[in-house]
């Protein structure tokens, strides 16, 4: 019971608890660190082999337990009979995404959430910078969620492999790193169209919350204002939309096509 | 009571509660046939007196009611003291579409859903449908959601502009739009990337459902099929964010950028 207690407290915060077929899957492959198997007890089929193999293999313990603990302990309310209780999120340096870029021998291409709430919008996100080789996100500390559990549920496993920095102040960070030749791009209805842009070079893409779009103090900062052309009656995008499709026109450009 | 109950029935069929602020004022904006309004007695501020003033304007009565009745017929358990009941949603045939595109002196370019199950993908694609000047989406009848109340919610509204026909069976249609002139491309993997591909003309791009892509029977019918470039761990994009990035390749493309 203290154990279930705690395990609430740890989704509330920074933890993660994988959960489903695929989400545990995806943790045990991507080397994160499981402090913590639940399997339904009785579970049967290729998954759950896989499952109980792997764990084996890094000595995780596997707690089997009955349907009701799962339900009260899951999130997402679709478990599928497996849950992993993950070590915290481990956030890097802004210097780490920086030199992640280096080692890979490319410019860097972060990507800046400035007060991104919805945590749907959030993971759909992270999965897009991951996709599209971005080389991390750069999350303020205050004003947006973390990476929870429905979070990495919707990033379909990007979390356990996309490097995210948590930063006090996003305007004072992006000022650091224009120093390094970063330049900084955000979106806005009054911007450049993003096909008019230059997007090449070490950038950082910063992406405003919905409705509210970049705060005034981030948008000061960029050197660019972008727009995605818009042709219909709503007047923006999914949060998350707007992202991909702005990633894309950055990697379109880096691409050469 | 009874009223309740039927409205219970509506949402579960398709659409028909506005919820919020936003979503009623434009549903009245849109001239969408709305039958009754439902406002949270004593309900002050701006949004709301536009809302009576519209109302008034349009001779759609509204009923004040208590913050319970409006929690037990909420959907979207979002509904900021006031919601709407909208006549059925008026789904149009193909070739209203296709009209349309020929109306605004436009090639056609057509959204094809196959097996879009997630209400918040749907909604956030016909959103994007709408923004990027798409002239409808094309849903099949049996195998995806409906327009639901969730779905509507996640459109931002362009529900109320984006014209949508319900077909039986997809690949028929496709066969027979293909005799008019269209193409079509679907997006997979081992496609054409987007950025070689020719994407301008007459166009109806095929989405498939998330996990499981485009169902082999209307692959088969598509012209091209093509791929967007993947860098990362994970092997897709959320599916509304594939769909915007494709779109906006299309657009990119019909702009001669």
């Amino acid at each position: 019971m203290s154990d279930d207690r705690n395990m609430d407290m740890q989704t509330e915060s920074e933890m993660l608890l994988a959960e489903g077929k695929n989400e545990v899957t995806e943790a045990l492959r991507s080397g994160r660190s499981i402090e913590h198997i639940y399997m339904l007890d009785g579970a049967q089929g290729g998954p759950y082999s896989t499952i109980r193999r792997e764990a084996k293999k890094l000595g995780i313990r596997i707690e089997y337990v009955d349907k009701n603990r799962l339900d009260r302990m899951s999130v997402t309310h679709s478990h599928q009979g497996v849950m992993a209780r993950i070590a915290a999120y481990n956030y890097v340096d802004v210097d780490d995404l920086m030199w992640i870029a280096k080692k890979r021998n490319e410019d860097p291409f972060l990507l800046f959430l400035d007060g991104i709430e919805d945590p749907h919008n959030l993971g759909a996100i992270i999965r897009t910078a991951n996709v599209c080789g971005a080389h991390g996100v750069v999350i303020p500390k205050d004003r947006a969620v973390g990476l929870t559990a429905t979070v990495a549920k919707a990033s379909a496993g990007a979390v356990n492999y996309t490097r995210a920095a948590k930063v006090t102040n996003l305007s004072r960070t992006i000022e650091d790193l224009k120093k390094q030749g970063m330049w900084f791009v955000c979106a806005d209805m009054d911007g450049t169209s993003m096909y008019d842009q230059k997007l090449t070079g070490p950038i950082g893409l910063v992406i405003g919350a919905e409705g509210k779009g970049v705060s005034r103090l981030v948008k000061e900062k960029c050197d660019f204002i972008t727009s995605i052309p818009m042709k219909g009656d709503i007047g923006s995008l999914n949060a998350s939309v707007a992202a991909g499709v702005l990633c894309y026109e950055i990697v379109r450009q880096r691409m050469g096509k």
